[in-house]
């Protein structure tokens, strides 16, 4: 039937009912004194959000584009930049450095496992000559579930002295994200992901020194200058015309937000995940991100024998529920259930449901019936 | 009161109420069959729009950021390329072909004067060797509500041989932009303006001899790389998340837009455009452009020795109704009545209504009472 479909995906995730018909009202002008109100209310919002006193900048563009912005403005053509790759967006954030003619050396770790902090702190120790200009690591990775140790990471690369530039697209708003207590110089993150709108809006965190580096970049940028827009939110306005509608969106939502606060809803992500993970192990299958790892964003399932695809079909035909498949060599070969944003633990009960009757439709209900459902309620309780 | 304002500027346009109900859609995930069929429609519809058969793509950036994807795709740095500069985005455009290292010649006019055709002919037919690489002309400049003479010029530009690059944020859905039959290479647009949606899209359009310079193009981008958006746009797709919402109600609005069709828009944008000039006229104020070359998208108004800004402030206070300033130095000295998109008579009416008491209530009512409604009311009449 129509309108019944649920997003379990990593991104557009489910938007609130308040967030929708704030979205839906008349746009104003950008260049009015009620526009920059709301600019001066949403910005407070995502400084708490992101944990920082930097700027915060809103971009109109996904969170690649926010993400292209935070390399280009900081680092050189030649620069050397470590880049963490083991995951769709790992490996993207190479392509784009290498892109731009950075000098960049990937820290690889195979998909489904977390970068070694470790192999960071060896090369950055070795680095004496300080040619390693920054660090680009992603938080969690959306490809494969796994959470990476940004903690650590991000010490070695303060002691060493690069710029840390994170990729926090799924990790914000799903997980602590402590900007800078954790000396992150650059995050970039996007809407419609922890921040629970629609997709459109990309945001950009800076630290002071990452603008002492943009006071040395070179490559040639226009839109993506964040100097333009670090000029423009000194008077609450954008350079160009924002996404004045998904601004509305993003006050009603980090609204919501701060109301949960920052505690219970780092706590409720962490429960999803938890109980999630449990009920995908009680049905037989494995997850595919280890325990010590795992992104409380989304959860990658390996099914096999049972094939992938077979499991979102029938859960989308069946209870019309959207689950993510797997991206390039994992194609078809995992699933991946998104629990971020405006999700709780009814939405997790009832996927797991849903799964356990799809396995028992495809012939592998060989679990005990309730497993999952009773695996999920076990963390729920004890949370 | 609130939620009485009245939208009179050239961007953010009002937005109809069912579009604004279809972009309040709980979104869908981007990489859904649902989602495809949607962008097949919205890529069919534009192209009907754009009067072309050349790929139209849809990026998550305001205008700017489409008119960016629009030069650093096909020009590279250290390509000559002639710049029509009569205002704002003219400027604009220049200061981006800079920025990325072009060497850029304005085609200057005096702002709210037109682009003069044969000072490109001029221009082009001496250059026998051929280094002028891409003419870029804004066609209604904004910031003045000048339409510049594209049709000429792009005639000269294709006996010529260079690309013909176009701004055509404001024109598209205001006033006849027949991408093909013009020869017009790159065309770009926005979502704000004649489309009728809010801000947060952007839209590029691409003929074959722009391919053809695209393989020789060298300038780095990612974000912006078009050919990343063809292949996607083959699978009825997008390289990076796009705005589903926004998407949502772009097709609602282009419906609307092909249930009135081109003509009947064009009809009416040009009948708003001249009843608000003769009623402007008949309120003793100057319009800014030139008959000949008045955009039918936005009418700027000087109002000399009346204060800009004080009739704007009135406009705003008593009848909550925006009409935007001036831009740089004409700030304070102009003001600008946007008539493009969502709007038809009663909304100009009001206006001219609104701005007759205003100017009375200001102390300068030197005219017929009711001359403005009259004028306007004539054009509607025998129109």
């Amino acid at each position: 039937m129509e309108d019944k479909h649920m997003l379990m995906i990593p991104g557009p995730t489910p938007v609130p009912e308040q967030v929708l018909l704030a979205m839906a009202k008349h746009p104003i002008g950008h260049r009015s004194a009620q526009f920059s109100e709301i600019m001066a209310e949403v910005t407070a919002q995502l400084k708490w959000l992101f944990q920082t006193q930097n700027d915060v900048y809103c971009l109109a563009a996904s969170g690649t584009g926010a993400m292209e912005a935070g390399l280009i403005n900081f680092i050189n053509a030649g620069d050397k930049v470590l880049v963490g790759d083991n995951g769709k967006f790992g490996e993207r954030w190479a392509i784009v450095c290498e892109t731009y003619g950075m000098d960049v050396e990937r820290v690889k770790a195979p998909w489904g496992e977390a970068l070694d902090p470790e192999v960071f702190r060896t090369k950055l120790e070795a680095d004496t000559a300080k040619e390693i200009k920054a660090v680009v690591v992603t938080h969690s990775e959306t490809s494969t579930g796994v959470l990476n140790d940004l903690e650590t990471i991000s010490r070695y690369v303060k002691a060493h002295g690069a710029l840390m530039i994170v990729d926090a697209v799924t990790s914000l708003g799903a997980c602590n994200v402590p900007t800078d207590a954790w000396g992150l110089d650059v995050v970039a993150s996007g809407s419609q992901k922890g921040f629970m709108i629609p997709p459109g809006l990309g945001f950009v965190s800076v630290s002071d020194k990452a603008w002492a580096a943009y006071e040395n970049a070179k490559i040639p940028r226009f839109y993506f200058d964040l100097k333009a827009a670090k000029k423009n939110l000194a008077k609450n306005t954008t350079p160009f015309t924002p996404p004045v509608n998904l601004i509305f969106a993003l006050q009603a939502a980090l609204g919501m937000m701060q109301r949960e606060g920052l505690e219970n809803i780092f706590s409720r992500h962490q429960r999803l995940t938890d109980a999630t993970r449990a009920a995908v192990k009680a049905l037989g299958l494995k997850t595919f991100a280890p325990d010590g790892n795992a992104s409380t964003a989304v959860t990658a399932v390996d099914p096999a024998p049972i094939g992938a695809e077979d499991i979102r079909k029938a859960m989308r035909t069946n209870f019309d529920i959207a689950l993510a498949g797997g991206q390039d060599d994992y194609k078809g070969k995992i699933f991946r259930i998104g629990h971020l944003g405006f999700v709780h633990d009814r939405d997790v009960i009832t996927a797991i449901a849903a799964l356990e009757a799809t396995l028992q439709g495809l012939g592998h209900g060989d679990f005990e019936s309730g497993a999952g459902v009773k695996a999920a309620a076990a963390v729920f309780q004890n949370a």
